[in-house]
This record gives structure tokens, sequence and C-alpha cells, in this order.
């Protein structure tokens, strides 16, 4: 069977077989299937669909491509989480810690990706000294230390995936529940955890906007880890508005450090609390979901997340007094203020146009391998629901020198809305899936 | 708008403007857009479809890609003739030279293609001498002399379907109505004619097997034709038998030549004359549909078609005797005979495995520029509907020296079948489609 019978099967809305998933994973990798044969069955796996048999072998195919990370030699079961990325999104900075703290082991790898924020590696970085590319063995030599670790993915995992993504993003076909499904799992099960939470945001400020399409990304993949023996819940998360109110690399940081010493935004609070939680479960440290709250609630209290963080700050080669001294992260040496034009209660809080608002102010950036400016961002001062004056401050932009302050200003403006009254406000935690 | 927003919009089922079809086949021709790009956007159309508006515009684009030629310093009106394609269609060999006979000027261009038995030119290439590559001023001074040429289609007719084709053919993006209209009348719109006879082909030996998608095509290209100002009428014809009773190249010379003296199988002589008689009011020579079919019979009892016909040939180069010496055509050396493995009444006689046969013989070629037998092919001596004795001769092949011989007594074999009843036949023209 030459492969245009293959792009042909899916084409005319067939399933494929394991064997051809497998010729195509191998073949974009070993360049034997041209590019305009990959993209002409993208596009019909966009188009047609596939079945979870096949996402899952799609997955599968991926994993193989490349290095497997063996954690199995590191004592307890391992839970990773991910999340697919929203404006303000520090979760995993506070949570990784935090769930350590419990006794859970944290193996965290996060892609460098693009973005209107800097992503979770970059917000790392603002912490001086800090390094997010460990060797295999530094990694597992700290998660046996300090029980969590935050680094970058090899570019040994999944390199199919790399290849796949790169042609997908020139040829209209990302958007597809399969795709986006395999495409994030396999670097997961890549990553050789025994568990996962997975965090789907969903909304203006995400790369899904639409709550079914979120859903339907997140049951593909709890469905494509338990296939793959591994323990999987997934949450649809609200990203209308911004996660917490600090946007941008040490700003975030700042933001990670209040809240792991019990402070910090409620939405955020809640949003570690209820992951860690899960995880505490998951890592089998507590049977019983209000004893896993309540142990990571003390983990928070008692200061021993934090004394985690700084531990893991420190093994990751970062300054571990800034913990205590966030003067030292970088920070801008201008700031601005956009003030409520009417008095109402705030309405909309965009978080889409925020995120290009930080990015404007160069917090995130346009092409791999750019530099980012870690001091930059916004700090969010009234958030959806509150009721505000005119002439009140809303937002807060730090900038360097005026650089983007103009663009950022028209943005921010944009992303407000103020009304007479206040309007039903989507609640952050919009559905959870478990495997059945 | 970057041209994967383009993609995008016809991936999710909307339809394109003007300016973007003109963008995609400008930049597939010079190369601005990446195979890639162009092979998802196609998949998309095959799978989404393209409306009237969408695929005349594509047409139109094509034809502008390239040279178009000027019939117009040629007094009357041009009536073009295009087949898709069948095993032993030899319609036009017959149908220029009789329609020239009665007053219409017939340029007839055709591909060089790949198929089953030869195409077109290569039949004519049978005779000797025959010249299919004449220049432009060649080919026009031989329709003002005799009334009708058939020529090869130059390298810059519609030259971005060339470059589209080719790339459908290793894309599984062939199999799609709009995509096969368009490509056929971007070349039959660039040939300068006025108007157009056009025969779509459907069934086991014709690139459409199905009849339904066989009218949507001959639909689309009397639609295109139409909005480009063209007037063109569209025949759905069966081509489950072969059409006539010679396959091969020199071979249906021969019965070409007994058809223009009023001979011939009687299924090639009715659609000869069902042709012509339109081309005949198409180019304005009768506006009586009866009237024409009598001049066209005239024109070939009276041996005016014949003798138009020696003048082509000899116009094109070609050797004018063979006109009344069919002997000094190629002939093969062996013949073989298929003979009937039961009395019965012949139910099938299958074009395909027929065209396969002769194709297995050296009478067509799989690759571009590859070498064709004149004179091998085969000889229908039983049609559908007539009752055999057992061992009464079928099908005579006419081979050279045993070369593919085994396999095509075995697809001959394959592709008769013989009943106790006769079944009914689908009638040979199955539909019309003209301008409304």
């Amino acid at each position: 069977m030459s492969f245009v019978d293959v792009i042909v099967r899916k084409r005319d809305g067939h399933p494929l077989s394991r064997a051809q998933i497998d010729e195509f994973v191998s073949g974009i990798l070993d360049d034997t299937i041209p590019d305009y044969q990959a993209s002409a069955l993208l596009m019909a796996i966009v188009i047609r669909g596939m079945n979870p048999e096949e996402t899952s072998w799609l997955t599968d195919a991926m994993v193989r491509s490349g290095e497997r990370v063996d954690l199995s030699d590191i004592p307890g079961i391992k839970v990773g989480k991910h999340s697919t990325g929203g404006v303000g999104d520090k979760v995993s900075i506070v949570l990784a810690p935090a769930a350590a703290a419990c006794g859970v082991i944290v193996p965290k790898m996060s892609g460098r990706g693009l973005g209107h924020t800097g992503g979770t590696l970059d917000k790392l970085e603002s912490i001086p000294g800090f390094r997010v590319n460990l060797s295999t063995e530094e990694f597992k030599a700290a998660l046996r230390d300090v029980g969590a670790a935050i680094v970058g993915q090899t570019a040994s995992l999944a390199p199919a995936d790399k290849v796949l993504y790169a042609l997908r993003d020139v040829t209209g076909t990302v958007e597809s529940i399969p795709l986006v499904a395999s495409s994030i799992m396999s670097k997961k099960l890549a990553e050789g955890s025994d568990a996962l939470v997975l965090d789907v945001k969903c909304g203006d400020g995400a790369f899904m906007k639409n709550e079914a399409e979120a859903h339907a990304v997140a049951a593909a993949m709890v469905t494509i880890a338990t296939r793959a023996g591994i323990r999987a819940e997934a949450f649809i998360t609200d990203m209308e508005a911004p996660l917490g109110c600090a946007i941008g690399n040490a700003l975030e940081i700042r933001e990670c450090l209040q809240t792991l010493r019990g402070g910090g935004p409620p939405d955020l609070a809640a949003m570690v609390t209820r992951f860690a939680a899960r995880m505490v479960v998951l890592g089998g440290v507590e049977q019983d979901q209000a004893a896993a709250v309540a142990r990571v609630e003390t983990a928070i209290a008692s200061g021993r997340a934090l004394e985690t963080f700084a531990r893991m700050v420190q093994r990751q080669g970062g300054d571990p007094r800034i913990v205590d001294r966030p003067d030292l992260l970088a920070a801008a040496p201008s700031r601005d203020v956009i003030h409520a034009n009417r008095a109402g209660v705030i309405d909309r809080m965009r978080a889409g146009l925020l995120g290009r608002a930080s990015h404007a102010l160069g917090a995130g950036r346009s092409e791999v391998g750019e530099s980012i400016d870690h001091a930059v961002g916004l700090v969010v001062l009234a958030r959806r629901g509150d009721r505000v004056e005119a002439g009140q401050p809303l937002i807060e932009i730090h900038h360097r020198d005026g650089r983007g302050l103009e663009t950022a200003r028209a943005l921010c403006e944009a992303a407000v809305a103020i009304a007479d009254q206040a309007s039903p406000i989507r609640p952050k935690f919009l559905g959870e899936i478990r495997a059945s």
C-alpha cells in the first residue's frame, strides 16, 4: 500500500491502522514521507478526525520516536502536571514545591514555546542563576533531594512531535482535538511520570477559546493516558481573565512567593490547593480528598512549601535569597497606570489582550531564541466583579523606558470593560475528567 | 492575511475569494507557496468542495498562468472536443475530420497523459510520419486549409495546472469534482475554441467509475465554460465495455478508417454522429439537430469525411496512402485468441481489464517518455449481449513475440463474463448537459 492510499483512507473518513500511523510518524522523522504528503494527511485528520484508538497509536508512535525518561529508580509515585497555558498561569511554580512538601515526587518538564508572556521556564529564569537545562542525572538527583524539579524538555523527547508541530503551524492544521491531545501527551508520556494532573484552559487568554473543545481535548488526553497505563485527571479551567494579578516573569515570581506564604490572589491559591490535593491523592500520600486538601493547606501554612521552593531554587542553581528578598529579582525602571474611565463594576478583564500588552512590553517572545525582559509586565489592581470609581487605578504597567508602552496602554484599555451592573462570572473550574 | 489563513478558511468550509485563489495559483507557480501548504489547501478543497464561482476563478487563474491560443484570425466558429478518456476511445480521430467535412473548424488539442492504452496522440503517431507537435502557426495553417487538426498541447498552456496536477497525484487529492473540472477546463479554455463538446466517460474503463460523479463533473465543466463565455455541451457516456472493438494504437486507426467509410462498430459510429452533429449546430452550420445529423451522415457516406481525414494526415506529415492501404500501418507479428469457456450470453466485457491487458502487451505507457508499441493490442470479437458457443473466439490478442501475453490472457479472461441470460445493458449515452 503506498502512502497516497493511506492519505486517501483518511480523506474518505476511514480510520487508519496502527501500522499506517507508525509509518506516518517514522516517515516524517526520517524524511521518507515528504512534507506535502504529511500536510495533506494532517488536513484530512483535522477535518475527518481520529478515533481514540488512532489517537493513542499516534501518541505512542511519537513517544517511541525519541527517548523516554526513566524515573523508575526514584522511589515513590511520580506525579506530573501540565497546563495548556494561559495569561498569568504560574500555577506549576507554586504547585510543584507545595505537592513535594506533601511527599509527592513532582518531575515537571516544560516546553519553551512561544506566547503572549513568557512560559514557566522564563519565569523561573528571572530568578538569578536559575538553570532549567539540567541533565537527566541532575534532574533525578534534584527529585531525590527536593522532591520537585522544573526543567526544560530535552530535544530527545518525542522528536516526531516537534517535526509535526512545525508543519502543522504553517499548514493551518493546528486546531484538531486528536492532534492537540496527542502532541501534548506524547511529551507527557515520554517524561516518565506515573500519574498526571492536566489543566486545560479555555477562554480569551488560552489557546482554546471554546469550552466544548477544551472538554474534548481534556477527555482525549485522559483517554490517551489511561490507554498508556498512566493515571490522569484533567481540569477544564477558565482563562477569560488572567490567573492571579501579575503578568510578566519576575512579577509572577513575586506573586508565587506571596502564594507560597499563604497569601496571593485567591483564584491562584485555590487552584494550587485543588491541583496539589489531587497530586497528593494520585501520589498515594492520602486516599481521601479532604485529607489531601488539609495536608496541602498545612504544607503552605507551616512554611514547608516555601522552604521546599527555596531548596528547589538552590538545587537548580538559583539564588535562594530571593525567597525572603524579592527585591533581588529584576524590576522595571518605570511604571505607568491605567485608570478607570468611569465608575461601575469591572465586567471584563480580557486575558488575551493583557497577554499581548505584556508581550508588547518585552515580556514574551515572537521567535524561538529571542531574548525577553524579565522585569516588565502588568499587575492587575482591580478584578472582575470589583466595584470601581472613575479615575481609580486598574492596571499597573511595568515598562522599560517606554518600550512598547503605547501599544500596551491601548491593549490594556481595550481589555477592560466597566458596566453598571456586575454580570455573572463563569467559575474558574469548569469541569473535571477522570478515567472511568 | 497570511496564506495559512486562506488554508484555514477552506478547512473550516468557507468559500475563498478571487484574490485568494489567484494568490494560490500564482504562488504554486512561482514557488512562493510551498508544496506542503498547497497540498494542505488541496486536501481541504477535496473534502470541503468549491462553489461554482470559486471553481471558475480557479480555472481562470490557471488559464492566465500561461498562454492562450488566439484563433480569432481564423474565420468561422471554432468547436473543440474533449473526452475524459476511456478504453478504445478513438472518437476524436473520426469526429474531427467528419465535423470539418461539414464546415466546422475543429482545433483539437490533446494531452499526452498516461493510461491503459495510448492516447489520441499515440494512436495518430502510429500513422507513419504523422506529427502532433505543430507550431501554433502550423496548427493555424492546417485549420485554415483542412478545417481540422489534432495536435499536442504545448507546455505553455495552463502551466499552473501541470504543477497542481503533479502535486495532487502524490497527495491523494485527485478525486474532486471542482479540481477535476477546473483542470480539464483550464486547458480547454486556453486552447481558444469558441464552443466545446465534452464527453465525460464513466464506468470500469474510465477515470470516473460512478455515474453521479460523472454527471457532477460534466455539469461543473459546462458551468465553467458558460462563465467564461464559451458555449459547451457535455455528454455522460458509458465506459463499462470498450468503445468499438479495437484497443491499441494502429488497430484503432484501422477501426477509425472503417468508421470514416461508413462502417465500423455501431457504438463508435453512433457516438461520432451524435457529437459531430452537436458540433455542426454549435459551429453555426445548421440550426436544427435533424439537419445536422443528416449533414454528418452525408459527409461520411459521400466520402468527404474520409477525404478530409486524408488531407489532415498529409497536412501533419503523415502518409495519406494508409487511408486506402491500412496494411501500411504497423501490425503485430503474432496473434493469439481468447475463446469462450462456455456457451451463453456475453454479460460483461470489462473495459478496465482489457485496457490493462493492452497495456501489458506494450500499447500504453506507465511513465512519461516511455516508448510504446503501436502494433500491439486487442480486437474484441464478441460484444455484450452477443450469444456465443463454447470455444467461440472472443478476443484476438495482437502481440509482439509473446511480450506481456501471459498477463494479457489472464486479464482478458477475467474481463469476460458469460451468463445464461442477457442482463440489461446500460445505454452508451447516460446524460447530456447544456448551459441553461
